[in-house]
């Protein structure tokens, strides 16, 4: 019997994220990990946490562990629908529901919208759990290159020339992995191809509130008066990834089929995790722990450029955030950062390289992708140097 | 623009689940419901689960909160593969992972071993979620009717005969919607067919541990010295569904693909109902919260029974679970369930109609299921009367 031939085809090519194979190597002590995406752990109310849960057990009592709606838990919705206010997210025509973290949301969104080999077009690199999740349903991928303002468009538009899209999938705001920031005139020249190709976007925007230099640029949800953009959102990085919230604002005819997907995927998403969200919004200053959080990535941001301005060799080229966790580092073309991704492990230092988060995941990547949340500042002085070590063997 | 073309065939005709259509019925003040499908929540020992939180939270800190494994939180595995070893459950060849409820568990193997228009078997009626969810692949279903001793194998061989089949899916003990036990031949025989078929079994046993009458049957996992069946597992029944975790244990093989499925679905269960659920069964007596369970719903089960044998008329015949949560009542051939589904709920009395737990949704059916272990006894008593009264209208 061979089991292998037990497998649905969606799935007997799919890999693990190689971003979570690299956490099982982080376990060795002392190890400096710029591989994570996480916010700060310091940021992390605990006691208030701690408290809450143990007054949201006594006060709801069973209700906080029977069945919830699928939908979400009301007063959380109506939290969310109060956040995307101030993005100005959620014209009449939406609705918005509660999802077990954004990878949910992407997953439900993918399996809802986009047929067995119909495209999605996104940014390359991109968050390679979303690539992952398209590729599990059997969709193809059609990469386009970022510049400094964002997805180059005009790649956008020829591939929805030739191709048969249902979807553009993007994080124009802060993205992973690059921390680019997406124009105001590439959003809306998506949103105006979306309308001329008859496909959707999918704005994934689970950092836009991190910045910490900088205008605001609008959602592209903000300009959508159709339904042509989904939008996804996460309080995985402004309060907890552990947690597993996040929500979906989209047209309710997508939702109500996005709802029905979800019912079948995990009833709903647990009743404390809920409950403790909506009260910690509702009872503290969540502006002001979000505000903490810029405050101390934009520290920890410019000291690990600073850094890296030190410690990098010439040859090596890389983003600067207005906001988000990440930033990207480009070395000159020909060199592969997977061996150096090695080597820097061998030597304590984590970081992710870039062929991880690439439509070709096969192809030798010359990036790699650091994040500056969530070790101290020492760390990020002694790791930027260790890796600018590295580097200068291989990049003349 | 037409939204409706947005969605993707597989949804496209998908139904949200009647039975979730109903809860939001039964916001009614005073309502009996015998539709739910819970652990009765006078058992929840919610103080010690508030205390528990509490402790978690102050004693786990960040690591709480963070990114887990998706594989699921070690400690709870290891309980887990405690609790399966007591079921037989769990060869060498296997491995187990914590899921999202284990509605979850059966989303993520559908979606791992169905292609499109592959067949699965099943038992009809069956669970509505596990229905939809292969719907929502776009596999076929084929359902085969139960007799009192569980699913009727000859039909099943003569469908694998035929058919394309590469799952077929039994609730053998106290089965959703029937309360129906599967005998020991009729499980040793579905391994023979699935071997020579060379298909897989899908056990999902929520109630196997809620037995208050007659001997254990053994499962068919603990039969399988090939890797032939996966094994679903979950807590919502034994603890509390609200909490979402579950389990799956099958050949590793499998199973890592349904890691990745996973990865891609919420990258893991929320930390904290994980370690609520592992610290609650290593601290506290599990086996005796259970049996506390298995007391009550025994009683309450043969209360309804007694009412149902005093007030329904002589052409209503049920099941007599030895365990579970759920009885089934058959009324005679051409009697449609569903107008006397609304005239109970005009009367203050919910059940779930028969024709919603089908595989055709759409025929009449003649059944209902019946819950019995949420309502206090004095609403067991007076709901069953009031829908014997309208039986009796019906049922000449």
């Amino acid at each position: 019997m061979n089991i292998q031939n037990a497998l649905a085809d969606r799935v007997t090519s799919l890999k693990a994220s190689a971003i979570r194979e690299i956490f099982k190597l982080l376990g060795k002590p002392g190890i400096i990990s710029f591989a994570g995406g996480i916010p700060s752990p310091e940021l992390f109310p605990i006691n208030i946490w701690s408290e809450l849960l143990k007054e949201i057990t006594l006060e709801e009592g069973s209700n906080a562990f029977v069945y919830g709606v699928t939908e979400g838990y009301a007063p959380l919705t109506e939290i969310v629908c109060g956040i995307n206010a101030e993005n100005n997210v959620g014209k009449d025509f939406d609705r918005t529901i509660i999802t077990t973290g954004a990878q949910q949301a992407i997953d439900l969104l993918v399996k809802s919208l986009v047929n067995e080999g119909e495209g999605v077009i996104c940014e390359d690199p991109s968050f390679i759990g979303t690539l992952n999740a398209i590729r599990s349903y059997n969709a193809k991928l059609f990469g386009v290159e970022m510049a400094q303002d964002g997805i180059n468009t005009e790649k956008v538009e020829q591939i929805l020339q030739k191709e048969n899209i249902k979807l553009i999938y993007t994080i124009p705001t802060f993205q992973n992995p690059t921390g680019i920031t997406q124009s105001i005139e590439k959003r809306k020249k998506l949103l105006e191809l979306a309308e001329k190709y008859d496909c959707y976007i999918l704005e994934d925007n689970p950092y836009g509130d991190l910045r910490f230099k900088g205008e605001p640029v609008p959602t592209i949800k903000s300009m959508d008066d159709k339904g042509r953009v989904i939008y996804v959102g996460s309080f995985s990085k402004t309060l907890a990834p552990g947690l597993r919230v996040g929500w979906i604002t989209g047209h309710e005819s997508i939702i109500d089929r996005v709802i029905v997907c979800k019912q079948v995927n995990d009833v709903h998403t647990p009743l404390i995790n809920q409950m403790l969200v909506e009260r910690f919004i509702k009872k503290y200053d969540f502006k002001a722990h979000i505000q903490n959080g810029c405050e101390l990535y934009g520290h920890k941001c410019a000291l690990m450029l600073e850094c890296m301005d030190k410690h990098f060799p010439a040859g090596a080229s890389y983003t600067r955030p207005e906001g988000g966790i990440f930033l990207w580092c480009t070395l000159p073309e020909g060199i592969n950062t997977q061996p150096i991704f090695e080597e820097c492990i061998d030597k304590g230092v984590a970081f992710v390289p870039g062929s991880t988060c690439m439509v070709d995941i096969e192809a030798p990547s010359s990036c790699f992708r650091l994040n500056y949340s969530t070790m101290p500042d020492d760390k990020i002085e002694q790791g930027i140097k260790t890796i600018g070590k590295v580097l200068t063997k291989y990049v003349k």
